[in-house]
């Protein structure tokens, strides 16, 4: 087939104006926010359900991979482009459609920003949870596809439980519409599973979102411990005690120290662990809850804990913590961002586990994550230009996988799987748990052809891993680096 | 193919004796507390997952069909045999195989009765949330197919927030773990397409559930309303003042006058309305919560609100509640109980219609429901013998459905579709959006040879709408009643 025909197709359907097919132009197309790059034949971008639909059928028909797309801050490579490919941007699709204040529900397109929507809403006195460190950018059909999470989601879980209904575009181009406002639609539930198929599924259209009210009262504390596995104690005992904060999130020092050297906040540099805790609800409710927080924090032996005040003070807790990321591209050109789970009441040891592999490896890792949901963030630090180095995070990273999974957790949190972690799935599920899921996308994508590369185990095993590369990603086998 | 082969085949799987198929024995399995019921050509009772496995196998090689079986409570047909198909019933396969304390969770059979998880780990101070007002009785792979709910979901949800992990057994036989310990596991989201598939998707032979700590306190309240819309207005404010009970219940004086004859309980008799609210939390959240709770029912024009003062006096207020439909047997001798949801914010509207709908056709409709939830259960009083009555009946259901849909709501609830509201789907869903679902069963089931003929429309149209017949079910198709 002839990419010229393909862009005369798709050119037939939204216009010839927004379809892009130059190469020069493709370019700022080939990546989201992993470390994989691939050009499409041509990027469209429709603005309505019945342009997607024509989009798929024209794909179906001239047998081309299509790939959605929303705002590409993926991590696992859900939105890198396919060889030959259309790319299909939802950008053009950011309407917000109905706010309906009485049943706390809104209808968008899928381009529309996260943090948009609860802009939009503030005025009512409501919001939308699910807050992914990326939320001025990504967009809601984007968090839809990879099931976000966030600082957040401890308390109010992700996107699944703040979704009602989806406007479908199957491959193929058949519409169909799951779910509604009623919660638990009768029939199959094919909503759960097309949230988080990380857009492997087909093109959501039109999302059905829950608003939730603004809590009446935020407090936020800052605990200081002497380790890691002291503040994941206190995560425990807080959670153990029937207490669900809004966030419990755990920084070490590594992070911490780059954390104050770039952003000045007053993080304390000699800390082994800080955890932040932010509760919200009722005045009453945090009242209660303050006094328990902070004793249980003493128990697990915190040495000083911070009560937040004002906005501002809380703000500049966050403003830490949200820049951890970006600090840490003042400790090493490079660095592979892991997103591992385990239950809960693991932490302390798994945390234990991986100061253990940053020693036996000889590498640094910077550990920032959401302990209350059990989901770990080690960020293995290095030189790609370090080849023994490279060999060594690989190596590092694929023991911490491992050692999750045995602890009865899972390989990924929130970032999704991807390209990144795709070798591994079969480290989690046998080869029958994965044919059960291959069936699901066969159902629908006979063919195979909709973005087809990501998720499944290709088979050539995980010394195909690949490396998250910081800012200016290099696609990194290990293949690669042993040649 | 040959019963008797077919019988040989199973009892190589599972032992002579746990194979029934003597027509004099077979007849105690035609039922569940459905209006359906066919004898199907044998009953068998597999210990193991790979006895199920070996079943699934069998059934498949011969071309013959499945029904899974809990303990047959499901009010909507879901367990009702085939014709000359298999039975397959999960009541030997009822241990519970293991209690995580630290983690909260459980790892049950599938024939564990859901109050019997909750007794067992009772001496923990834990309990498992889904209430099903069958909960003596039914089962956790039946709650599991239905999705079941319960007064108290309004604040914990349905299974399908209680379900960490299941182990399925496909059509054909193949044995598949989706889910686990670690929340939102990686790839398809298929178990929850499994939840609430009401037994056509497979077998499920393991569930890894959550469970909650015991809460600090409860307070039980009675609030008593000249009119339903009344009850529905305070239930709206109560909830749109940011308070989320652990149960919301309201009754109309058909029900509250037939439960006060039959138990004895001291509901009000002249009462056009009543309601009952459940707080459970830490002590002082409730105390906090009681106060406005009071005020928004006296707001909505309470004329009086009794505060239960004792376990005793709380559990008198269910003890009525529970036996609400029991106590309808009093009214006349059949009923047709309705499942419909709406959004909340509409419950007034849609109750006025449903007592217009009662006037219209001349029969007496009792209300009982999870007012939080939007979800109706409009019980059609009538009596068999009287065709008329049963047309009119049928006629003011399909009312009731179609108006419920209108609003934005939906045809069931929490009692499935089944066989009893099949001929209703596409009522909600287009063709399109049927056969999204379709193709997820024939992805696990391209024979469509596993319990078949539920859920989806034959296409013979909602003249085939069935009656709820009380405790003598009677199949009463409108195309009877009309002859």
């Amino acid at each position: 087939m002839e990419t010229r025909e393909l862009v005369g197709r798709l050119q037939a359907v939204v216009g010839a104006e927004h379809v892009v097919y130059l190469p020069e132009d493709l370019i700022v197309f080939e990546r989201d926010a992993s470390i994989d790059a691939q050009l499409p034949a041509a990027v469209v971008f429709p603005r309505t359900t019945a342009e997607v639909s024509e989009i798929l059928a024209v794909a179906g028909e001239l047998k081309v991979p299509v790939v959605p797309k929303g705002a590409g801050t993926g991590l696992s490579g859900g939105a890198v482009p396919e060889e030959n490919g259309i790319l299909l941007s939802v950008s053009r699709m950011r309407d917000i459609l109905e706010i309906d204040e009485e049943n706390r529900t809104a209808l968008v397109e899928p381009g529309v920003v996260n943090l948009e929507l609860s802009s939009e809403v503030k005025h009512l006195g409501l919001y939308y949870a699910p807050d992914p460190s990326s939320q001025y950018a990504c967009t809601l059909g984007g968090n839809v596809a990879e099931n976000s999470g966030g600082a957040h989601c401890l308390r109010y879980g992700c996107t699944i439980n703040h979704v009602l209904g989806l406007e479908v575009v199957f491959p193929g181009g058949e519409v169909a519409w799951i779910g509604g406002k009623a919660p638990d639609a009768p029939g199959y539930d094919l909503m759960s599973a097309i949230i988080g198929s990380e857009g492997t599924m087909g093109v959501v259209t039109k999302i059905l979102v829950k608003l939730l009210p603004i809590p009446e009262a935020v407090e936020t504390y800052l605990a200081i411990f002497e380790s890691v596995p002291d503040a994941c104690e206190a995560v425990s005992s807080i959670i153990g005690n029937g207490i669900i904060p809004a966030a419990l999130e755990i920084m070490d020092q590594v992070v911490t120290r780059a954390i104050e050297e770039a952003h000045h906040v007053g993080y304390p540099y000699d800390a082994g662990g800080v955890l932040i805790i932010e509760i919200d609800g009722m005045q009453e409710e945090l009242d209660e809850q303050r006094e328990a927080i902070l004793s249980l924090c003493r128990e697990a032996r915190a040495r000083e804990i911070r009560v937040a005040q004002t906005a501002a003070e809380r703000e500049i807790v966050w403003k830490g913590r949200k820049g951890a990321i970006g600090a840490l591209g003042r400790l090493a050109p490079n660095y592979y961002i892991q997103d591992c789970v385990v239950p809960r009441t693991k932490l302390p040891e798994i945390m234990r586990f991986v100061e253990d592999v940053a020693e036996r490896h000889d590498i640094i890792i910077a550990n920032v994550f959401h302990a209350g949901d059990g989901n770990l963030h080690p960020n293995l630090l290095f030189d790609v230009r370090d080849s023994d180095q490279v060999r060594r995070v690989i190596t590092a990273g694929e023991e911490i996988i491992s050692a999750c999974i045995d602890a009865g957790g899972s390989l990924s949190g929130e970032h999704g799987i991807g390209t990144e972690k795709q070798e591994y799935m079969d480290w989690l599920y046998s080869e029958e748990d994965l044919e059960a899921m291959r069936k699901l996308k066969r159902a629908f994508d006979p063919d195979w052809l909709f973005n087809p590369t990501k998720v499944f185990p290709t088979g050539e095993g995980p010394h195909a891993a690949k490396i998250h590369i910081g800012k200016a990603p290099v696609h990194a086998t290990a293949a690669a680096v042993w040649k």
